[in-house]
């Protein structure tokens, strides 16, 4: 793990939020959609199938608890998770809240609008049910406060 | 396993592949980009959080796989692995080629152009090096004929 590094583009576009056991959680400086990030802390990993199975699983756990409590929380109609990386190749995988009334649905939410920046209290006031959900999966002492 | 049918929308865009011991393999059918899609083979699940973790690990390793053939066989410069299900609630995961040539590049492919069919021979052409690569992992009764 010591060669991680966050690729600037991810730390330019993104909050954090804290550390999973293997990924690094973010969201995204866009008040339009809920959308959250997971980063795997590993060095030089741009495809899921890169990592070992052991981090894929891993990887696979933080998503399937994340999504789940993003549904949860956020009443979401559908989320939509993908790894792209065509901008960065970094592997991070997307986990973005849809609902059948946001401003792209049906379409895939990249690329289609100018992200509108948080103010500091909307973010916060935007995390803090989700985060306190997660608390059993993110050790306390990697939370960040959003 | 029962209860499963494929959706109508998927049916009409893809020509079917064949069964790994989860997921139905799917090729879209669109010469714009090897584009292939696993649909695990459980009724009612649209979102991958509700698969059984047995599932979930499974559908992994079969995705992992895949994206690892992909990759070989077509050369990809990025894989695009995506569950979105915006337009199809059915569970189903994207598996695209990129190629920094492309016609999209580096915006994701959903919605850009009209899909354009394989000629048959065209398709058996595509997919013949990547079955031949799966066949340790679809069982040889479980092949279909591009």
């Amino acid at each position: 793990m010591t060669d991680f590094s966050l690729h600037s583009r991810l730390s330019a576009d993104t909050h954090l939020l804290g550390d999973f056991p293997l990924c690094r959680l973010l969201v995204m400086n866009d008040v339009t959609y809920p959308w959250f990030i997971l980063v795997p802390r590993r060095a030089a990993i741009r495809e899921i199938h890169e990592l070992t199975e052991a981090d894929q699983h891993q990887l696979l756990r933080e998503s399937s608890q994340l999504g789940q409590q993003l549904e949860k929380v956020f009443k979401a109609d559908k989320l939509n998770v993908a790894a792209l990386g065509n901008l960065v190749p970094q592997l991070h995988l997307h986990h973005i809240v849809r609902y059948q009334d946001d401003p792209c649905w049906p379409a895939p939410v990249w690329g289609k609008s100018s992200p509108v920046p948080y103010a500091t209290d909307r973010l916060q006031e935007l995390c803090r049910p989700l985060l306190a959900l997660l608390i059993d999966f993110i050790p306390a002492e990697r939370f960040r406060s959003g």
